[in-house]
């Protein structure tokens, strides 16, 4: 029974957030690795609530877990909803749940409803976004738009298995991959909590994601000397940590520096930093350390990685030491959500008398994949106090209900318009 | 057989730095920890050598092993050479190794040009200078100033065992530790590796030891929050790293400046940093380091804790993250050689035709602790690149026989004029 006044019942929409929650490892709450046997509990949960809603299930040959309902008119296509159901070791409820919540309680509501629409839809829960222990994110929507080569299936997780077989395992088919790639979905929509303070921060209700980051992670390494710490003079040292530490100052300030400019999105951040020997009374022989560049527009990224270029080999002459060649670690483009989706989200939260804002991805999702192979729009929920890969993640049962409506209500208005590819 | 001028044997005396060496955990050389087998190992075949130099041989109660050859006049007291056998891990051959070689050739010299001294000749192996399992260094030199106490004494090693029992099974007796005080040495004096470049670098034999810096250690610890390195904006981040990189730049740049300052000797280095949870893609949340600072002048220091409170609180304040208040993890004061004794090396050095020059301890020694019963001093010699605490450290022959003829000359000349305590 809906305790709201929106098109959906919020608390249906709940109990199956906190239902697949409760398929977790028990010592690490919330844990649902991919390809583990605790994440095949969850997806035949998932199948079975699929089923129930009156969907069609299968599992692709990439080994997205996928259920369909035909449409009145087979000529127009798909609308697909998606997100994940795989976490991060020790993480949250939410995080990719939310989504697959929407998208069964978005079919239930318009059967509820007694409305057939159009164009067939989609569930979709695509295999391992989470970075898993072959060392590979977002592996079903990659498989999806045709971007999951034979390199990557031969990764091989710590056991010695390869990814080719772990999908094989998940009832996929890495031999047939081409048979897992879409040309007939018209409009891919994915919910997700905002992983960030902004909406909860300016108490909006949802955020209409505009584009997803590119992501650059570099790795730079600075070789001094380990001398002692008491009989080396201050003009005769090379301390490795002395360059390291400036150069994390530096990413700071051309980060502030970009990210005022606007209007794009951008941050860049040292979240690993290793000091060799590490004794304290040793001086810091060599330092290395990752930065992690985000943007939406990669000439943003560019400019980062020239000055930083600059920066840390001053940072390295200053204090007399070596800096090592920038490696790239990883090196993934920003993309656009599709305006006309952006647009369907943005009036369908008016409608519904939401708040709602446009909002840049600072995280990568599925989405970034599908918008290859056809249009694609993400909207975000408030997460409480931005917290999310830990248990402590939160969203309220409102608050995904609100998102979950804008979802209903924009499918229902793109199944009248039949958006097409642009 | 002698190779040199000098007037020792610089072959013999070569051969006692290599014999001890050789006794070592062969899977990490040079390794004698204080208190293991090896290290009881190490003293059986020192204690034979000091008896084939014609010593009494015993252990004090402090754990010290001790060779003595009585003097002419009993009234004159004792004038005593000494430093220590035991080793950091995977440490050095040289580091303690050489003030006790050059004690027993300097007693054999004597004997072999048939000089019998007034006062008595002591050589003084310290028990556990290094720092042991059990937390402490200069064992045997603060019980012999009667600075071992009971809270030591009470300290553990992993394994359970108390300092006062491995003192026991070394040979001395924690229960009469007050034995082991002395009040009859007139002076100390000990050589040691200058464990820096100083000598190395300006081409010189000796360095005598103006000071010996004092040590204090403080760690600073910096909270922020561990936010997704994607979706918090730089302008909402509360970055742990940020603030403690900025803490090192800090600290190197005041330390530079008051070691510019001069006379005094002044150096401090950050070798250990810490970053929490420490993932490519989280702000850091969490940082810790540890600052080691060391000058021959304690006001330098008190200057350095204040400039580093104040530079610390602005860093935190900056990146917006919390500043836990500093904690001092250790602080030893610098203390002076004693000047007669200093310049009985340098005219010692000058005599022999050696180039030499004043210069401060940077590491703490066995002989900090003897200022405290007794005018003491200290002699280093060259070592290469500076390398100690490491198996690649290395002194040359010549230059431990140049040293132990300068201490030979001093202790001859001392003889003579009968120092005492100032």
């Amino acid at each position: 029974m809906a305790s709201t006044n929106l098109p959906l019942d919020d608390d249906r929409l709940w109990r199956d957030v906190m239902a697949l929650a409760e398929i977790t490892d028990p010592d690490r709450p919330y844990t649902r690795r991919s390809f583990s046997p605790l994440f095949l509990e969850g997806r035949a949960w998932l199948a079975k609530r699929l089923a129930d809603a009156g969907l069609a299930v299968r599992i692709d040959a990439a080994g997205n877990l996928i259920g369909r309902l035909d449409g009145a008119d087979p000529s127009l296509g798909v609308l697909a909803v998606g997100s994940h159901s795989d976490t991060v070791p020790s993480g949250g409820r939410f995080d990719g749940i939310a989504g697959l919540a929407t998208g069964l309680e978005v079919v239930r509501s318009l059967r509820d409803a007694g409305v057939r629409l159009g164009h067939a839809i989609e569930i979709i829960d695509f295999l391992a976004e989470e970075p898993s222990e072959y060392s590979l994110s977002c592996v079903g929507s990659r498989g999806m738009v045709g971007a999951l080569d034979a390199g990557m299936l031969d990764l091989t997780e710590p056991g010695g298995e390869k990814l080719r077989e772990a999908l094989r395992r998940v009832g996929g088919d890495p031999d047939r991959l081409a048979a897992a790639r879409r040309h007939d979905i018209k409009a891919f929509l994915e919910l997700h909590i905002e992983q960030g303070i902004v909406l909860e921060s300016q108490s909006l209700d949802v955020g209409v994601v505009t584009s997803i980051v590119g992501i650059r992670r570099i790795e730079i390494v600075f070789e001094g000397a380990a001398d002692h710490a008491g009989t080396t003079p201050m003009t005769l040292r090379h301390d490795a940590l002395v360059a390291a530490a400036n150069t994390v100052a530096a990413v700071r300030r051309i980060a502030e520096r970009l990210a005022a400019e606007g209007p794009d999105y951008f941050v860049a951040t040292v979240g690993i930093l290793s000091v060799e020997p590490g004794a304290s009374n040793v001086v810091p022989g060599r330092c290395w350390l990752v930065t992690d560049a985000r943007a939406t527009n990669s000439a943003l990224i560019r400019r980062f990685v020239e000055t930083l270029e600059r920066d840390s080999a001053a940072s390295a002459a200053a204090a007399r030491v070596e800096r090592r060649p920038l490696v790239t670690l990883s090196d993934g483009p920003p993309v656009a959500c599709d305006p006309v989706l952006r647009e369907a989200l943005r009036r369908a939260a008016q409608e519904l008398g939401l708040r709602e804002t446009d909002l840049a991805s600072g995280a990568g999702h599925d989405t970034a994949f599908m918008t290859r192979i056809c249009p694609s729009a993400m909207i975000f929920v408030p997460c409480r106090n931005g917290k999310s890969h830990a248990p402590e993640e939160w969203a309220e049962r409102e608050a995904i209900a609100r998102g979950a409506a804008v979802v209903l209500q924009a499918i229902k208005a793109l199944d009248r318009s039949s958006p097409t590819k642009h």
